[in-house]
């Protein structure tokens, strides 16, 4: 059981099984990944340089990370891939999350043109481009404006592995293979299972988020650097369609969660997506389909975890796993 | 301030403006109000004659429900409607949550044909129709199956005015006037504000859940009779254009939530029409615009509240009250 560490020299930005892995590892093993913000890390060093005062616009920001001299597409910076030995298509990488620290700063924009929610098409009137810089030295809350303080719960918005689909494939949508899902409730204490689909799986892990609600309604989270440390182990044929996960943040009924997700253009099919394998879930404990489905009605939750990252966008189902009176 | 009591003779089954009052109340009175399940109380009469053991279908329960000998299209039967003293179009009503009782019997049913989110064209292959009893007299929880216990957080599924343009409505979809948001926060303790579009608001209640996940996935919570005590009051002027409501039953990062709320045929409208207030709640603090935008996509929660009601479909946008350090 070795532990590795990957540092920010290993950046892609596209998602593409033909790249070589950055860093083998072995079923068991610990992988500590260094991360860049979607800025490429430009902001944290603005705010190193004493540029503080005058916060970068966000649209100045993505601006200058286009023209990182960088080949491909330009996408998230991702760390990685690494390659977990013996993972095979068909199996799952489960991959618990061990801990996830950010940077000192972090930043939330918005722009009027198609980033978040609010669209020039439908309602982004009186929308101007505005990016917001916070102090994360405190690393459980941060202040926004004198009496506003938000908790800070980190996490990574993109975590995945290859698609079995040659390659590149943009980072910016997530898939049934993960990537920027963008889910809040990825803390450190949750564990992820994503389908392999290429031998080594070819982990990567970027974008990491001090704090973000469902949804991400603006298109940006607490954007920041950091590092993030993960185990991951392998389960042979487990016959995954798409990322499911537990976490112990979600609500107050329960104090752990197993959830399902679906990833789609269309919410109410990513709604569908997400369900299915819940009721798997309850099947596979002894439920019929009909009392799994009756079951989830009275107690399983629907969050939408993000609808900015076109064109995909991401609900996920929430067990309650507190249900289960004998564990 | 005085305190009323409507029972179930005073039902009706659709959104009507020409319906005449049952009750007229003053703003600050309060009304206790008795409601039947979605199918008529045919469960809990059915249980009462000792017929548990053969649980009813859902179908036979909703058509013995479609042959109710009442006037007009057959909807939730709602208890009212309650003309409100003083209350005007353009005003707000307010409606605090007191307390949210059950009856000792509920039930929650699937269907393949197009009730729930699993329907017939989109993934219901092996679903056969079938109804599940609760025994909801422990109150705090009900047992599922041996070793699977839910907890119970009993709310009103339907609670909204009537619309202003002509009736008759069908009390399926939720409106911007509320209805049959199936909003499972909206429990004792909470407080709903809608938009007042007729003389006296007409509030109607109905179609009381035991317990409920985000979603309402199968299309029926824990359906159940019960008693529902609120108070009333009317904010002059108050320019409301979707349902909002606070709630202490949310997540652990809060004790109390502002929510808003969007109804429409497409989530991703739903979404919109829920975010737009939710921003307008921030501003009314002295934000920018951009300053409520950044700080909902940093902490805000978007939920799927029913997936079931069509048309419409509710999205719900959370913001966490906590963060406002001096209250």
């Amino acid at each position: 059981m070795a532990d590795h560490h990957l540092g920010t020299a290993h950046i892609h930005t596209v998602w593409d099984h033909a790249l070589p892995p950055a860093l083998t590892v072995r079923p068991g093993d610990t992988v500590t990944l260094d991360t860049l913000d979607a800025s490429d890390g430009g902001v944290a060093r603005r705010v190193a340089t004493g540029d503080v005062e005058a916060p970068p616009d966000l649209a100045d920001v993505i601006a200058r990370s286009l023209r990182a001299p960088r080949p491909g597409p330009r996408g998230h910076p991702l760390t990685g891939p690494v390659f977990i030995d013996g993972a095979e298509p068909g199996d799952a990488l489960r991959i618990d999350l061990l801990s996830v620290e950010g940077a000192e700063w972090g930043w939330t924009g918005c722009r009027p043109d198609g980033i978040g929610l609010l669209d020039a098409a439908l309602g982004a009137e009186g929308l101007t481009p505005y990016t917001h810089i916070w102090d994360l030295r405190a690393r459980t809350h941060a202040d926004f404006l004198p009496g506003i303080r938000v908790p800070l719960a980190p996490f990574p918005g993109v975590i995945g592995v290859a698609p079995g689909a040659a390659g590149p494939h943009s980072t910016s949508p997530p898939r049934h293979v993960g990537g920027n899902m963008d889910i809040r409730q990825l803390v450190a204490g949750a564990a992820l299972w994503l389908p392999v689909e290429v031998p080594g799986a070819l982990l990567s892990v970027g974008d990491l988020h001090a704090a973000q609600g469902d949804g991400e309604l603006s298109g940006t989270g607490i954007e920041m650097d950091g590092r993030i440390t993960l185990r991951v182990n392998v389960e042979k044929g487990a016959g995954l369609t798409t990322p499911e996960f537990t976490t112990p943040t979600h609500g107050g009924s329960s104090r752990r969660w197993h959830a399902t997700t679906g990833h789609d253009p269309d919410l109410m099919t990513a709604a569908r997506l997400a369900l299915r394998p819940l009721l798997r879930r309850l099947q596979a404990r002894g439920l019929t389909l009909e009392q799994a489905y009756v079951l989830a009605s009275a107690c399983a939750d629907l969050k939408i975890s993000q609808i900015v990252d076109a064109p995909n966008y991401t609900v996920s189902a929430f067990l309650p796993l507190d249900i289960f009176v004998n564990g």
